[in-house]
């Protein structure tokens, strides 16, 4: 079958597919979507997926978005290298990880995040504050779990690792920005407050095909 | 192994549990712990689970958290009685479905339970209303797959309906409540405004075991 990916530059739940699909050595015709020309919410896209949200992933005549669902997918019709674990125990704390970060990290990262981007800091201080808390508390326990492990489940590179990654790498993007400086004082450098957590990075930057899953508009100079 | 799920009455997330141990004929030790006492944050419950959250499952010395992550784990050690899909792309279309309900619908339902059950209806009354807007055009989309299918995901009870089923009681529950009348205008009674949900409602509550998973104090008179 042939795959098709939708994807859009910058977006964490596109970029979890994509270090998928890497990670199988699956070929896929990849479709960049540019968010700002609305292209994610053409008629053509609208019929894929009514919502309009990216990714989006064609295996011949089947359609399949939400980036966990689109994961598992994958892992379920393409089981080499598999990302949902090696045996049931596994899959659990797999998924459990998963659910974790979609309900205690995500809010309070995409918060942050999309404050930087759009200039709203200031106005959002305390609120934002709050989050990096929260963040900062849940950045903990990952680093505990690295600490011991060379991945976040156990000792292979799995969906959690896919999940969780894009967002981590959002988040020391926009931190990095001269208006977030006091936000990111005590999560940044990585390598200082999160050393397990940096060399993790590290370990995902250089896996073959990386670098076609770097947003291309983070290569723009 | 001996299985033993620990949860809360009312807590939807413990139910969608109960529904698939029962679904699946297993045998479990059931322990209701209660929130008033604070005993999902005993120091035994917080050893198994530090987030103090409900459900639970332990399996021998396996522990696993987070109700998707319980599902599915007990779907790959307990393959009889599948709830996530006979084929790659049936179990996409599950775990889309929930991920959808997750992100889409769970806010708002969860938010409108919450402020009828504190009685905080009146002074959140417009975002409420809103709230009331998104939950009901996520139920006409479930009401469009169910009026086609007996299932939300295809011809088997999956998942995908054990996920959604609890917070759809608790709704239905919390609209009943004198004060929720306005907001529950057009949406109750559900045999009127949504047929084929109201038939999937009454489908699971005829499901053998079903009487077993209804939340105790729910019964109380």
């Amino acid at each position: 079958m042939a795959l098709t990916l939708y994807w859009g530059s910058g977006s964490p739940y596109s970029w979890r597919v994509l270090l998928a699909l890497e990670h199988k050595g699956l070929t896929y015709d990849s479709q960049l979507l540019h968010f700002d020309k609305q292209e994610h919410q053409s008629p053509q896209m609208l019929k894929l997926n009514p919502r309009g949200r990216m990714p989006v992933l064609k295996d011949g005549e089947y359609v399949v978005f939400e980036s966990v669902a689109v994961l598992y997918y994958l892992d379920q019709k393409y089981p080499q290298a598999p990302i949902f674990g090696a045996s049931a125990e596994e899959a659990g704390v797999i998924m459990r990880v998963i659910c974790e970060f979609q309900a205690y990290a995500e809010p309070a990262v995409a918060r942050i995040v999309q404050a930087i981007f759009t200039d709203q800091v200031a106005g959002e201080i305390d609120a934002l504050t709050d989050a990096m808390h929260v963040v900062a508390r849940e950045a903990r326990t990952i680093e505990g779990r690295l600490a011991k492990e060379q991945w976040i489940v156990g000792a292979s590179y799995s969906a959690t690792d896919m999940v969780i990654f894009p967002w981590i790498q959002l988040l020391r993007r926009a931190l990095d920005r001269a208006a977030a400086a006091e936000l990111g004082a005590r999560f940044l450098p990585m390598e200082r407050n999160y050393p397990a957590l940096a060399r993790w990075i590290q370990r995902i930057e250089a896996l073959p095909g990386y670098e076609r899953t770097v947003p291309p508009h983070w290569r723009e100079p």
